[in-house]
């Protein structure tokens, strides 16, 4: 049976559990009890995991990664809960949203506490250059949220503004669980960049082969689930390739985006229009070329079995399939 | 005619002013929007004079003084921007609050960026201390919203949690703005630590005065803007001294709060038992208590022209009429 490329990290993740349990222990019983329904509702601890792995490529103290692990698992629950209220999404993997369970004010302060409790986490470690990465990386995502909010449904959007979205709201975090693993085990500021470099890359290559799998039915799932995106009219890069190649396909697509409502014949429709036109082989290949940047940026790292289980990692996410 | 105590800072409030506008000169427009707005709405900048203040106590340099100053005024804002989403509040220094102009998703986005510009700005100091103050206070800034949106319209609510509410909400923004302004100054931690503790008991006394004068009518605003708390049950220090002395006035007040809705009569009557009880002059005692504390700690940093300027304006705190 194939390995699951996380599993070289079972150890850290029992950790990274523990740890993300126990800096939860604050004050107030309501902030723990919506930060603990966001943070155990079964992410993947992929930042985490980065974290502590990019530590260890510079030899830095397990303990010290696991404690700084948690700071962008706290960010990316924090963003869950904004994003949820400002989406008025319906479930989160499989759950209600919090704002759905506490409504929209203990929602919002919450995102907030967890946002203002990470960032206090990370200055512990007395580190100006890790206090910076944080830093920008919460200013780029809440950026990446509102060109999200204000463009993301234009028909008219581009690539430009795609990896605009994406470099801010997923690429910049994954890129600072990356960096800040480095500089925490008191890796060089160059290295640290090119392992910055190595999570953003890393970020838009996972993020576009998720707008793809939003229009790739898995048989097993009898096609459950796909065309999530295009119900909520969200432009993706493989609907950038078909209207970037223009024709009958893409004015087709561009009517059905133009109605009141997209309906499930209209999913069906547009999946078959996006496959014929190729644009999900150019959206993967385009993800392929980010993982080959992402390798390139982590070869500059010293060989070590830690920097093969994050190279196995980067290929894993062109296979996964959902 | 008598001085303002703001009046010796003429010139440095010319300087925030300018920073406050040239720091939000960033990438996308909607952000500027409705940041410009909330920071324009005139405010005192009584943050940014603080910071600016304690930096020239311990001789530090104007312009870096300047810079970090609109790190307070921005927490501020964001903190407004969340907190009239959270209350629905109906007017913001007269002016329909942002989300009504904007709307909840835009207005929780933004208020998102500022805090995380705020934060940005200053690691750009590069000093660990400043980040440190910093998240601490964004964290207990959420701690607070949290603690008065469960608590403070509970009437059993005690001066314990009144004071947690206090320290959090107001007083550690206020306190932060003294300790930054000293750090940037290069004084010592426990310089840093004293003026922190001045501007925590600045902020208790300012918050206490703010609520006393919820129940004072000015004679020539014929009453107008009194009862605001009451009207949203939000339970205050003079309530907590009328319920703390107990007897008749306690339940009368008690029976007005357990009513569906508070009218423009039980204010009257409410504030007429507020002033015989006396609770309103204990109050008071209390915020001049703080403010001789406030004072005490002030009295570490050397004698200078500021330190006399920053004696008068905690002084007219008490002495403030709206």
């Amino acid at each position: 049976m194939k390995r699951h490329p996380l599993d070289p990290f079972k150890h850290d993740l029992v950790e990274i559990e523990n740890h993300l349990r126990r800096s939860l222990e604050c004050e107030h019983p309501l902030i723990q009890e919506v930060a603990q329904y966001i943070i155990t509702s079964g992410g993947k601890r992929i930042r985490p995991v980065l974290t502590v792995a990019c530590s260890r490529l510079y030899g830095g103290d397990r303990d010290k990664a696991y404690a700084l692990s948690v700071v962008p698992e706290y960010l990316h629950a924090a963003s869950l809960l904004h994003d949820d209220v400002v989406d008025e999404g319906e479930l989160r993997r499989g759950k209600p949203p919090a704002y759905r369970v506490w409504g929209n004010r203990v929602t919002i302060l919450s995102g907030d506490y967890l946002y203002a409790r990470a960032i206090e986490i990370a200055t512990t470690f007395g580190s100006p250059e890790i206090d910076s990465v944080i830093a920008r990386t919460v200013q780029l995502m809440a950026e990446g949220e509102i060109i999200q909010l204000v463009q993301s449904k234009d028909p008219s959007l581009d690539r430009k503004t795609y990896y605009a979205v994406v470099e801010r709201k997923t690429g910049a975090l994954i890129a600072a669980s990356c960096a800040i693993g480095a500089l925490v085990a008191g890796a060089r500021e160059e290295e640290a960049d090119a392992l910055w470099s190595f999570g953003a890359s890393l970020g838009k290559a996972f993020q576009i082969v998720d707008d793809c799998l939003d229009y790739i039915a898995e048989e097993e799932e009898f096609g459950k689930g796909i065309g999530t995106d295009l119900k909520e009219k969200k432009i993706t890069l493989p609907l950038i390739h078909c209207f970037e190649a223009g024709g009958e396909r893409a004015s087709k697509i561009m009517d059905i985006l133009n109605k009141e409502r997209v309906e499930d014949e209209d999913v069906g429709l547009v999946t078959t229009l996006i496959s014929e036109s190729g644009a999900l082989k150019s959206a993967y290949e385009e993800a392929r070329a980010h993982i080959d940047s992402a390798l390139e940026a982590l070869r500059t790292a010293p060989s070590s079995p830690t920097r093969d289980h994050l190279e196995a990692i980067s290929r894993y996410i062109l296979e996964r399939r959902r």
